[in-house]
């Protein structure tokens, strides 16, 4: 079946979490959604550190893309003869961007690949950084179109499907990870069934998966994180579909908290398991889960809901917001350069080195 | 060790969901707590089981406990010459209590208790059952402060501890189950590390349960659900230490949601899991959990936290209440007859049987 042919892409593109407007940048800010739909502006790149740092813009495609313009912005404040030269003066400014967030690899991607073409580039480095992050932007888009496909293909009709936090047009430049795969799989009618856990603490698929999907005319069903196993038990659901902030050299990779969670009782019950990512999520520098860096954020985040307070005070929480899914616990991981299967090292490189 | 000679038992006493007045029952707002401290006032049987249903008392023994003073209430509307006469006349008011929850066998253990009371009852009947109430919650505590001691004696010093849901002197006549068996084995130093998970929709974790060990000066650091593999796997937790709603002829265990889920994540570790729960809790006349009746409640129950809503509208959710641990992952049961280890039907036919 050729889906391509047969997706309507652009009916996914309402949703735009990042807005380059030229002088400014606009983030949808997804901290107030889904009763508040209101950007942020960003005129300079501390703002959009700050943005990513607040939770303003998250998924880890969307946090590269936003740093990628907070560099953009960087610019603005500077005069250099050359790309090099600018890329020396604004060292301070984009080294702050890149240490925004820790875990997701996108964003170290995305600055990378600001430094190099401003490396390379003459007098008229300015247009060449802003060309950059547009097609940052563009690529996005066009790999997740593409990995929605792939990862359809490898579900057959009547499945039901499992999502955790949000992977969708709100993680990146439209359509979506994970959630593109399930767009993707709704609309080739091998998908039947779509469950999203809340994830807490930031209830990123209370707040934002059902609200993207319910825009898309998509029902989705609300379970609480906790649920997974039971959910799988009953054989509602074939496959648990999640993103990934960094998936290492042996295919081992990090995700929300709760992924793992999920992983290990997909194991248990036969459900399998996708991780879709574009390859700026692929790390091969990393050798293994046991080296990224796992960001704990405070515990307050745990103590309350929406600003609301649940815990009695003197109360203490531990709050990381990732973990580490092995390789062995996942079928396939999908990336707009090919699917692989039983992730190894040996199948990692193979796709990816060089 | 002779623990029960070290410990003061009697300095976990302060908190009790249940207060029984002679004229009516008190019982502690758990939907309130841990921001205020409010009892509910049941003057007759129905109140009893709304009281129950609403969740203003929740926790397998403490349900079963307000029950039979549900009864003793029912008893003040009528009159009648002899017991058997009385339960004829009271039996639509108890069979109403006797439906205010369905997965809970304590509730229907109780009821029936109460029932067997008065049907051997003459004309002191209503004395009789207001003693049979009153034996019942004693009892619970007297099981509870055992099991503690039974419990903590499996624990090697220095163990940390994960627990779900609440399982303290809030969810039964008092001490508690699981936290019981926490509390002693904090007491006797064996346990130096408590992590307790947050127990989404109704944070019975978060709200609850650190509130009751902070009261108790034992330290707990609170874990979102999701996050349950991740600390297993970090090391930090050597047992899951959980009650449960019903245990079924084989070992088979329905316990809060998310329960189940942990329990994978803990085999999947080596992570010890340790079931606790009085013999009211064990309902020989279920084989096995595919018998269990699995609460689901209303879905509203996940689009909104602490009554404000977190989800789109138009969004609906699937929130059962309870999940059913296998047998085979569950390394001990703990009641206060005794501590079966890695539970089948032979073993439970054992101890329970007759």
């Amino acid at each position: 079946m050729d889906m391509d042919q047969n997706l309507d892409f652009d009916r996914y593109d309402r949703i735009r979490p990042i807005r380059w407007r030229g002088s400014h940048l606009e983030l949808l800010d997804q901290r107030k959604l889904p009763f508040a739909v209101e950007y942020v502006e960003c005129a300079d790149s501390r703002s959009v550190g700050t943005a990513i740092r607040d939770l303003v813009v998250r998924g880890a495609p969307a946090i590269g893309i936003a740093a990628a313009f907070g560099v953009v912005l960087a610019a603005r404040t500077i005069e250099a003869a050359d790309g090099a030269q600018a890329l020396e003066r604004m060292a301070a400014d984009i080294d702050e961007l890149n240490r925004s967030r820790p875990t997701a690899v996108n964003l170290m991607w995305a600055i990378a690949r600001m430094r190099r073409a401003l490396a390379g580039a003459g007098a008229d480095w300015r247009e060449r950084i802003e060309q950059e992050a547009l097609a940052i932007e563009r690529e996005d888009l066009a790999a997740n179109r593409h990995m929605g496909v792939l990862g359809a293909g490898l579900i057959v009709p009547g499945s039901g499907v499992l999502t955790h936090c949000n992977t969708g047009s709100l993680a990146t430049a439209g359509f979506g990870t994970a959630l593109g795969v399930i767009r993707a799989g709704v609309a080739s009618h091998r998908i039947d069934r779509v469950f999203a856990s809340e994830t807490r603490p930031w209830l990123q698929g209370a707040r934002l998966t059902v609200w993207e999907l319910r825009e898309d005319g998509i029902p989705a069903t609300l379970i609480a994180d906790a649920a997974g196993a039971h959910l799988m038990k009953s054989g509602a659901v074939q496959w648990l579909i999640v993103g990934a902030d960094r998936i290492c050299a042996n295919g081992d990779t990090a995700n929300k908290i709760g992924t793992y969670t999920h992983a290990i009782a997909a194991r248990h019950h036969g459900v399998r398991v996708m991780v879709v990512a574009p390859s700026s999520t692929v790390d091969m520098a990393t050798p293994d889960g046991s080296h990224i860096h796992i960001e704990e954020r405070d515990g307050s985040e745990l103590l309350a809901v929406s600003g609301q307070r649940t815990v009695a005070e003197g109360v203490s929480a531990f709050n990381p917001v990732f973990d580490v899914t092995p390789a062995g616990l996942i079928d396939a991981i999908v990336t707009e350069k090919g699917v692989i299967e039983h992730p190894d090292a040996r199948k990692m490189a193979a796709l990816f080195a060089g």
